[in-house]
């Protein structure tokens, strides 16, 4: 996949030396509405088909704005994710909370705004009537298949994960929910994450599909909707291509026909709940060069720290470096890009080949997705920085400004210092 | 070492439900003071030995004022970090402004603080003299001493740490600044970095001392002091063993005497620039059990998350817990102490020995050190949570409050929706 930038050096220049000095984040609008499209359509044959955008991985209130005039509604997991959905027009049916270790408010807020509520545990059952006093009108557990798949690295085994049900649970869960007269069921699995296999993805569907009709069979309830996965793969490296959509839909589509359409009356719809491949393509860092140094290695020192996008840091992950305006010059130099917080982890590109880069230089990091500006933090006492908007009519805007330094102290409380 | 919890049951309890909701950290103002002194006095042969705690480690101000007061002075990083210690009554040779990547603005900051510079780069010498217009009165550089240590887990090798100067470079650093008419001359190394054997700090010490008889017979100048080290480990599993900072201290001054004394008029002073040995393990994270479930495995599910104390997550990091009352009671459990973020790693524990925990037991998770506060973060939007010191009058003071939604929304910027 060709790494275009969002920005061109005149732009970001621009941007830099008048309101927003580097480094700043920015989102495309238009390449977002392009990929819900893109992601809508290779679904069209589902009935509905809907995607629950995880608000963790953005959770900026313009962008899940953007997405709900997408018909894109919020998978919100925490009492302040519902709050800010609700501010952005979205409640009913258009949130999932799916939430682990729930706190009884977030089981009364997500109750009051009519939320679908996603079990993660057979004891939020009981703890959720006893708390709410009533049971919700759409009831989701979430189902661990536990040695059925093998997982992978970020997940790990399904039996090691905190999250879900285990299959015995899901039996007794739904059967709890039935006698407690909850009327509308749907099913939730999440354990295809950070893959960009499509046969995972079908394996899991598959196994959703069968748990459905076994469900509805020994319990005499009826699913209305199943909630496949989330988390799909992003191509971080210009060589990786995306996950075939189109060949995904097609192979769920021929499991669904042979498991739920030819044997079942009413159809089953389908939604997702996929954040990264939203977003993450269509959000880039865009940094200045502060010094270019030689030591035992070649370094290149830009004005971001790890705190704008930890991934590399955490598990040296490859995120493309453009340098803009020397895209076609020849990357016959090698560097590491580094940041300046006080850890040595804080590299962002070790043994990177970059054309030669000099003082000044603009470089924009890509795919830097959005999960991570819901990770920055205050390390070495730096800022967080601005994100930008750049809509479909070409305009920039600020959809959140740059921390300063009233933020970073706002909530110290000056105790009397004679008194310690 | 014995794990002493610094709360009570009662405390943590009342804390809870009057002011303060758990999770929320505490620290024991005595215990610093105690450890501040234990240290002091083990360097008490050398001529005003002095630690510069690293403001990074435990950005409170409140935290730094009680260490000022014990006359630890302060190693920043970054701009804010030398504001937050100008407000708290550090200036001049009480401040080493040590930064990597840094920005004109960081040093013309702390050049008006008179702060002793720190340089880690060579060409930042002739970029400092550029931007600030003069040369600072006392100056520093950084010694990366390549092949000749072998680096440990965190810093891995030498050579391919982004920090410090290599042999040559020292050299011609020192030359640089004899020419620009620098005065006072400091030396500074820090690969000894979370160590707890002993040997490595007396062998950095050895290089470091043989350096400057070097660096003073080739250049013909005179250093006043070497900034030895930081960052020297605590012990977080109860069975592990304090650094012996007597034995450290006495082999130290085996190698000043026969390096230094014996063959110098003049005593070169030693500093050293710890933090997490400072504050670490007097920093407790108190946290609420909400549920205790089962699933293929027994999980503990907490009121903190991963955002709170990041260390287990990243890489697995072991840290006590103690089950408040429960201390004595037979730890025959075994649990997944877990949290609430939606990431499998935000656990706090796996496998944990544990007595039997119930629903509204309070945990306390030890040597919560520091830098992890600096790295809170909002992930899943929660938010931050509050600080509170036990003074050595045992009063409780809240030094940062807890975060709201206020706080969390602050730097959104609400633009037109009918216009995206």
């Amino acid at each position: 996949m060709v790494k275009q930038s969002i920005l061109t050096l005149e732009q970001a220049r621009w941007l830099d030396i008048n309101n927003h000095p580097t480094p700043f984040v920015v989102y495309e609008q238009k390449w977002i509405e392009a990929n819900m499209w893109r992601f809508y359509k290779a679904f069209d044959w589902v009935l509905n088909f809907q995607n629950y955008f995880a608000v963790k991985a953005c959770p900026n209130p313009t962008i899940l704005r953007i997405l709900k005039n997408l018909w894109s509604w919020a998978d919100c997991s925490s009492m302040w994710e519902l709050v800010m959905s609700e501010i952005c027009g979205l409640e009913w049916e258009n949130i999932m909370f799916t939430s682990n270790n729930t706190h009884a408010a977030e089981f009364i807020k997500a109750h009051s705004m009519w939320a679908i509520i996603n079990f993660d545990d057979i004891i939020h059952i009981p703890f959720y009537e006893r708390q709410v006093w009533e049971m919700p009108e759409i009831a989701c557990c979430r189902f661990n298949p536990g040695e059925l798949k093998r997982g992978n690295d970020i997940i790990w085994k399904p039996t090691n994960a905190k999250y879900w049900m285990t299959r015995e649970q899901i039996f007794e869960a739904y059967k709890m929910l039935r006698d407690k007269w909850v009327k509308r069921f749907w099913l939730h699995t999440m354990v295809a994450s950070n893959e960009l296999n499509p046969d995972y993805f079908i394996e899991t569907a598959k196994i959703l599909f069968e748990l459905v009709k076994e469900l509805e069979e020994k319990l005499w309830i009826i699913f209305e909707f199943v909630n496949l996965w989330g988390w799909i793969w992003i191509p971080y490296k210009p060589e990786q291509k995306e996950v075939d959509l189109e060949r995904v839909s097609e192979w769920i589509r021929k499991e669904y026909k042979e498991l739920i359409w030819e044997t079942r009356e009413k159809a089953i719809r389908i939604v997702m709940e996929c954040g990264r491949m939203i977003t993450g393509p269509y959000w880039q860092l865009v940094t200045k060069v502060q010094h270019v140094t030689e030591k035992y290695k070649n370094y290149v020192w830009v004005d971001a720290s790890m705190q704008c996008l930890m991934r590399p840091a955490l598990y040296w992950a490859y995120h493309h470096i453009s340098v803009l305006w020397k895209e076609n010059e020849p990357a016959n130099q090698i560097y590491d890009v580094t940041w300046s917080l006080c850890e040595n982890n804080d590299k962002f590109a070790i043994d990177r080949q970059l054309p030669e880069v000099k003082k000044w230089d603009y470089l924009v990091i890509h795919d830097a997705w959005a999960h991570w500006t819901a990770m920055w933090f205050n390390y070495n006492a730096k800022l967080r920085p601005a994100e930008l908007l750049k809509t479909t009519d070409w305009e920039i805007k600020l959809i959140r400004r740059a921390e300063n330094l009233q933020d970073y102290f706002s909530t110290v409380n000056w105790i009397d210092w004679f008194s310690i």
